[in-house]
């Protein structure tokens, strides 16, 4: 049977500034401020950065026609942090994390086994002009990154997994030619140990499922996505507890030519129960958000702007007469530009700058405290009743991007 | 000189369902039953299998002709766990785990220097039908594996090295062309330190050598092979500790067309040594295997069975008026059943369906022990006295298998 | 645009003997000896020996064509541990730690992004025929490396970097064709953390810069080159400490056809300031070396050898009247001697002995206790009053490399 076996890749290498500002804040005015406390703090640092256009990787793929439409194919695709030659799985490993996949393919459509992207977060990616790349990546990315390593399940292979991809998955991917149809459905499994002798096992903590459908024809391009996590499940300290996370989004881009035009709602819940002897606790957070996009073809590169907002909805029960806690909900917004000019098309210069402006920071600093990226954190204190709470963020990305 | 590189390898990705069953076992009757204790505690898990039909690999191999009939050669190959995209070696690490090899090839057979198969495994492997992979792999395999793990003396490459593997190994082979009599030699440094001032060093711990010998013409193909670690060697707790784990093989396959015969006997002599001031005690269990194994072309594929069993001779002294202790030995056996469907030389799907079963497994649990896989272990307590005992495991492999 | 992908590497195996001995030395000869203390100790081993001839490595590169005289190219090198199939990163990690660069090239030269060879570092290896490789390699690679060990700042990547390598650097090199004049210039990004309310910070620690400027043509090839990373800088145990390891180097080649022959001229500073509200501490070590080396084309091979002596003069000032203290510097030399034969252009065996030879190593026993290699320590007690001190090492290598 005819074959291919393709080695590819992207080094992309920048210089990048990234700083974090945090306010003093108080919920309490009854409370004295602390002496000498300054208002702000700002954390600053220059490096170099990869990945500012388009993540850095390394990748083997190849397909096998089988005859009869049939083609067994695999991809293989590792991130590089090229800056210092290792990986970016924990512990600086290069494994192929970004995906690690075997499929069969034909007139059914695809089937696809093993470390994939999650519908939800191709929803994303495409719905992003920067495809969740350096300072001006997607709000919702950091959104969805910091919510799935906070809640968990994570995975070995990246803290943020059930957000951005999930391993040991099996996928199906509708075939093209449907008039403009297309969707895809991704199981992933939670690989949990059931115990005759325990009867709240097996846990499902770790179980994905999610779906994409949308439509393509012409210019336009829209699509709904939706993926639940099983963040966690089973008896902690003498609880039962279950977490989801449940995100869904609709995205739309129009090329008109001379520019095109990107949209996204999206909705993420945040679901938690927690049932003991002595408590029943449900507390379910929302964070919705909503992101417009422009790309302008100039001369022989694209302008890129963006801009996003999320607001998060804390569904938490707040005492009423509990000092300075009138209000715990929180914001966030994003505001992006760049230039991309390409040598070739492979080869490219870049140039970004993204702010980001958050609201109520106290109320969520973990999941809200949205940075543009380089490693740096806010400084975070009081537990929402008095301290520093992230206010803002901004970024430079100058950089170099060479696909291979 | 001319030469070659070339690129390789295996993605397989399967769904396995495997359980392991522990039974209720007590070797004191005049102790009473624990009160609610079941009679037996089963474990099970679904999950994305990799390897179940071949072990999923990554490898870059090249030869250079120099002339004179000689070659040099090198062959790096890395295990994958493409169901996460990392590899397996500890830590998760991608590394030329499965082979590691430079070689220098002419008349006189090949040197081949670094990490390399030993002789024993190789015929495990070949009289094997299931080449030592999925549920149905050979019984010998996780016995090979169990045992080297738990004596020792690993390496930070794999805990069951100088079973399966050994690493900075010397190997010579026979060259082809000798009316089918074929063999090979290894032997594996043990990289110790000479002290000047301590007069037991160096210990030979890590030290391996074997070898494998055979005739292969037309539909027959006769070897032995015999393969001896020094698992432990040196002053350990004020005593003088020596650990050899010998094994020795002799292997058969016939090929009829119609089906092939597979046939293997096996003795494994794990024999330990301790002298100190007070005691010196020497052990020396044995476990004695056989398997025997067909393969059958049916359509455009393969039908597979194996089966084997295990006997573990204890070499400890039993006191003869212990109570319950009366047998210290214990036996497993394995059945395995499957189908191979060739949809292409290089791609197929395949189901297996295995099942081990095994008496007395309190007596030593962690080597007689095998499963089918998966990472599922027993429910073993009791320390042989009363508690449960590892006593069957099942285990069946869904996948689909592609060679680049 | 044109572009080529190659896929290149080197396996390098062999079997080595290394040997280092201590010496009982006594500072103060009012101190008696310890009753049954050898004179010295001796530690030997045997090992399967990587890269005794050229590290051995596993390699990406490309480039492509942008037109008007521009290309991009990338290059990403690992290192490889072929005894065991592991990578030589920290855990045994494969990672790109040779090299991982991202290049624009043009008429103005090149402008290289990412991991790389220091130019301090290119000239040791340009100036030793070993290329830093196997028993023989530079002294001064030893020296370097030890040191930058000893004082950091390191990397995730390697312990010594910034002396061999740094991350996160830029490069700039000089285009060919000024006449046989050649350049470079590094710096690397020392990435840390400005924060508002610490004044002391951003420590500069990991900065690193350097050049290397030469003339080459005909047989003559001269260069100079400059290095300076920032080991450390910040508030350490209440005292603001500054560490910078400055080492210059000038180097000379020529080619005589029927012999080349290879010398340089090494000085490395350590400077050390600490400044607490008790002590100002300022000490500067210095090391001083020497290298003379020759290779000479004999039949289808190359014999080679080399001399190099380091002379450490300490720094720290020596109390007058301190009993047995009234030397504190030490010396080091290194003499090797070997034979390359080449099978073909890529592939060849070689034959290295060499010998290191230490005067006074107790007083900077991590610094100036070269080895020939393998893993092997000195022992080294005493804390320079008493006890034993790195005095000889012997190295031994056998092997057999193949580039691809």
């Amino acid at each position: 049977a005819q074959s291919s076996l393709t080695l590819f890749g992207v080094m992309d290498a920048g210089i990048s500034y990234y700083e974090t500002k945090s306010n003093r804040y108080t919920n309490n005015p009854l409370m004295a401020a602390p002496l000498f406390a300054p208002d702000n703090v700002t954390r600053s640092k220059w490096a170099m950065s990869t990945g500012g256009n388009s993540g850095s990787r390394l990748g083997f793929r190849g397909t096998e026609d089988l005859g009869g439409g049939l083609a067994a194919s695999f991809w293989l695709e590792a991130a590089l942090a090229n800056d210092t030659g290792l990986g970016t799985a924990p512990g600086g490993i290069i494994g192929f994390n970004r995906r690690s996949t075997l499929s069969l393919s034909g007139g059914f459509g695809e089937i696809r086994l093993g470390r994939d992207f999650t519908p939800i977060y191709t929803n994303d990616l495409i719905a992003d002009p920067w495809v969740n790349s350096g300072v001006g990546a997607t709000l919702f990315g950091s959104l969805g990154a910091n919510l799935a390593t906070l809640r968990g399940p994570g995975s070995p292979v990246a803290a943020s997994d059930h957000y951005t991809r999930a391993s040991n998955s099996i996928g199906y991917f509708l075939p093209p030619g449907l008039g403009g149809f297309y969707g895809q459905l991704m199981y992933g499994l939670p690989e949990t140990v059931k115990l005759s002798n325990a009867p709240q096992a097996p846990s499902s903590t770790g179980r994905y499922f999610g779906g994409r459908f949308g439509y393509a024809r012409g210019p336009v391009d829209v699509a709904i996505a939706y993926g639940s996590s099983q963040a966690a499940d089973g008896l902690v300290a003498a609880a039962l507890v279950n977490n989801k996370i449940d995100i869904a989004s609709v995205i739309a881009t129009y090329d008109f030519g001379p520019l095109k035009l990107y949209g996204e709602l999206m909705q993420t819940q945040d679901k938690r129960e927690s049932t003991s002897i002595s408590a029943i606790t449900r507390i379910k957070d929302k964070y919705k958000g909503g992101l417009i996009g422009v790309t302008v073809p100039v001369g022989p590169g694209q302008f890129r702007a963006t801009y996003a907002k999320v607001k998060f909805d804390t569904g938490a029960e707040v005492a009423p007469l509990s000092v300075g806690s009138t209000d715990m909900d929180a914001s966030s917004q994003k505001l992006a530009l760049g230039y991309v000019y390409n040598l070739s098309k492979r080869t490219a210069f870049y140039a970004t700058v993204a702010k980001v402006q958050i609201k109520d920071g106290q109320n969520n600093p973990v999941v809200m405290g949205s940075t543009t990226g380089g490693g740096l954190t806010y400084l975070s204190t009081g537990a929402g009743v008095q301290g520093y709470a992230p206010r803002s963020s901004m970024g430079y990305d100058f950089g170099f991007r060479h696909a291979f």
